[in-house]
């Protein structure tokens, strides 16, 4: 469980780190970043999850996120994983940016070649959170908070669905609500999970609420104006899912703002500000 | 004076658009970065200039300056040019990033080949502050300000010593104050500017300052662990010469950070507030 630190940058009176480890779930190596924020000696800090969307690393929302200010301010850890396996014996489609590297869907693929490596559900819910509590002492595992954009809005809401209890919060940038039934992820999950749809529902966070998972709560916010909205987002059938299984979503559209960094950025601090006050409960 | 939009993105309630144009003071076509924050019809808008530093396009400071935030919290338009000329045409040193594209020094060069395009303190300084009028009629340019990073914050402060009473303030993240001086300017200098260091000293804010130019007050600050501390940046010899002038710098060593937008992220918030300050009186 031994962790590298490649980079580390002061920052707003904390320390964004980037680390590489070898990763057993996913059998290669993994690179991610960690901001601590300012903090006295021996306090303990909750650990809120930033998944990254399609073509993303670790370190597009650790550029370009704005999430150090926030969670300074709230005193809480961000820990930005990168969005799939990669390197030298990594199945890959270089020319589909749905599919293979920066598109790991947060899943446990099944089927071959993809299962050697992509498992990146068991990664960023187990094996990380593990490295996470070994290397960072002030890491208060016993708060932790999830959320991510886009395809890794799927992710947060597909791992916090799954883990009951596990997460105080979730919440989610334009994420990915129903991957099963979206053109742009369906040859994902096809290819990670096989033909079968059904074993596609444990992957999926409308499946997994219509077939009795559940959480107290949810804040979603999605741009109007996303060119992703009709047809791969679809946060309405969300809004369905939770008001027929009692889950209080608060969705808001968010006029004018599209699927960007621009978007995220506008409205992390509200995020963060939002899990810190759960963290505090 | 026709502007391009190439890009605008909705974010922390303003717009923040990318913007091509023909340059008469650079000769080539030029791209910019203005955000404008959330305003009432017919409010009137100070404008916040920020140069950025060597190897740096008008995006860096854009997607990892995280000066929105404060921007629209204080109502400030903020201006943010290229480094230097580009494109076809246009002399460069492709493998120098001290010198040629990207490196413009916000100086006018007289010197072939440089001086057909590198007139980059023209441009941000005349040029560009008039197209900015007559394209954003919330602009409101009797109420500048100038602030920068590292070669930007060295353009920061001649721009503002060459012109007493047009900014109301001037600022700078970890400026490069006496570039006539230092071994990664000297070159560019004397490319730009002839082999007479006498010429120099009017693009120089420590030269500048000792030949009699004066501004009010000055806020730097400066990473204690910057790599360029010693060398090229050496903030002390700013200091020396603001106390023999009589300027009000506050100088403000930051422990532990480094060169990068991690520190300029850190206090870009505090340096807006600064400035807006000033704007207000």
């Amino acid at each position: 469980m031994t962790i590298e630190a490649k980079s580390l940058w002061r920052s707003h009176g904390g320390m964004q780190g980037v680390y590489t480890h070898v990763s057993e779930a996913c059998a290669c190596p993994m690179t991610f970043a960690v901001y601590v924020p300012p903090h006295a000696q021996g306090q303990k800090l909750p650990v809120l999850w930033y998944l990254s969307g399609l073509t993303c690393t670790h370190a597009n929302v650790m550029e370009k996120g704005e999430y150090r200010q926030a969670a300074a301010e709230h005193g809480v850890i961000i820990v930005c994983p990168d969005t799939s396996p990669r390197g030298e014996g990594v199945a890959d489609v270089p020319d589909d940016w749905k599919l293979g590297c920066g598109a790991g869907f947060y899943v446990d693929a099944t089927q071959e070649p993809w299962s050697q490596h992509y498992r990146m559900y068991s990664y960023v819910t187990d094996e990380l959170p593990a490295v996470i509590a070994a290397s960072f002492p002030m890491a208060d595992m016993s708060r932790q908070g999830v959320f991510g954009h886009s395809m890794g809005g799927h992710g947060a809401l597909v791992a916090a669905l799954r883990n009951p209890g596990r997460y105080r919060s979730c919440s989610a940038f334009a994420p990915i609500v129903h991957p099963a039934t979206a053109d742009w992820s369906r040859p994902a999950l096809g290819a990670y999970l096989g033909p079968d749809e059904a074993a596609w529902r444990t992957w999926d966070a409308v499946a997994l609420i219509e077939d009795g998972a559940r959480l107290p709560e949810l804040l979603v916010d999605q741009g109007s104006a996303d060119g992703f909205l009709q047809d791969g987002l679809r946060p309405w059938l969300l809004a369905e899912a939770c008001k027929a299984a009692s889950i209080a979503l608060t969705l808001r559209m968010q006029e004018g703002y599209d699927h960007s960094y621009y978007f995220i950025s506008s409205f992390m601090a509200e995020h963060i500000a939002w899990h810190a006050e759960r963290f505090r409960r």
